[in-house]
């Protein structure tokens, strides 16, 4: 045991020397995209609702046909609460577990008056831009046409320097769980607000990134459409 | 429009034809690890309970010390079928979803009197071994002690050849994305049981694999211990 915790010790002093150096040479993007941004302060998200976590689970099923009908910006601001809200004010500690809190997620808004990017420091969204993206989201994931038809598409991003400086390579596979947890909290809120989502992974990062116009080194992991099943 | 769905055509034509191929090569596990292992048929799992969704999230939090108590039969049912458990007979669709609905993930849980495999067809556990391993398996996690503490530790691991196959290697990101909506729902059905858990995401693979006696080509991807918060 001595051996492996040894081990351990030399690991960490090794990969902190790394977070070190990395930090030198990388700034992590900025919270926030700028601040000349229109920004959009959310309802507040409620800490209760009516649909047992039981519930959630047992009727949460991928949906890829949606009705003509918009989500209110109540129901946005939840499901972006659920997927990567502030849940303890100490230490700004979010709905999804991160490994060792680095937060690597950023989510983004795509519906008919544009991009948004989610902060959850505060609450809010920043416009990005003002169009329509959906149905070049759609194209990018090779013609997946819900993609366009859902009012809200809720697209997954990481920043993987902010987490492979500790963890290396394998900060990409915690990176991919972390999405994993975020999408799974949005899914189980959109049943419980009597939406339904899908879990979209097949795109062209490259495309998507340029759709968005994500910032360097922003990978894009998930696109999540939400709405009424058709 | 029509370069982009002519793209896609041509790769669903190629990896149909690549998994018609691995198909041929490669068979998978079986979903049972052998007829004569004991068989114990878990309490019918609850599709409905007391907490909603959003208290869940609002609640759940990384817990790493746990209380020398015991959980139910009962509860370690609900923590599995949130899990991994089939909430759709029509197609044996599970609690999380997954991409194709492959479902490249098994699930394992390590207590005090045993090793144990879960079985979402019949919801049930076969014992895979008599002896504690939560201390080889806090040992193989570089020494998180609380891996021993907890009463109950569940281990998803994933069989990447169910997989890549049809998705190459994007299936391996689906599949760590996957393992985490397995695990936020898990997290989430944990803290409505009045329970806590963490995701342990370091560890030696080859150790964690060595001491659970993993299939060849299995591969462990989250510990979760879970218990009451000391």
């Amino acid at each position: 045991m001595a051996t492996v915790q040894d081990k351990k010790r030399r690991k960490d002093t090794l990969t902190i020397a790394a977070a070190a150096l990395a930090m030198l040479f990388f700034s992590t993007p900025p919270m926030s995209q700028g601040g000349d941004m229109e920004k959009i302060t959310l309802p507040k998200p409620k800490t209760k609702g009516k649909m047992s976590v039981e519930e959630a689970i047992q009727r949460r099923r991928s949906v890829r046909s949606y009705a003509a009908k918009e989500i209110s910006l109540e129901d946005i601001s939840q499901l972006l609460w659920a997927c990567q809200g502030i849940t303890s004010e100490r230490g700004n500690l979010r709905s999804a577990p991160s490994a060792g809190a680095l937060y690597p997620l950023e989510i983004y808004v795509a519906k008919n008056d544009g991009l948004f990017h989610y902060i959850p420091q505060g609450h809010l969204l920043e416009k990005v831009s003002g169009g329509d993206l959906r149905r070049d989201l759609a194209n990018a994931a090779y013609g997946q046409s819900f993609v366009a038809e859902a009012p809200v598409d809720i697209i997954i991003t990481a920043v993987h320097s902010r987490i492979t400086p500790r963890y290396g390579d394998r900060g990409i596979r915690y990176t991919d769980m972390e999405v994993g947890h975020a999408a799974e909290n949005l899914f189980l809120q959109a049943v419980a607000l009597g939406l339904d989502s899908v879990a979209v992974g097949a795109f062209s990062d490259t495309e998507v990134g340029r759709i968005l116009k994500l910032p360097s080194g922003s990978k894009p992991l998930y696109i999540l459409p939400v709405g009424y099943k058709k």
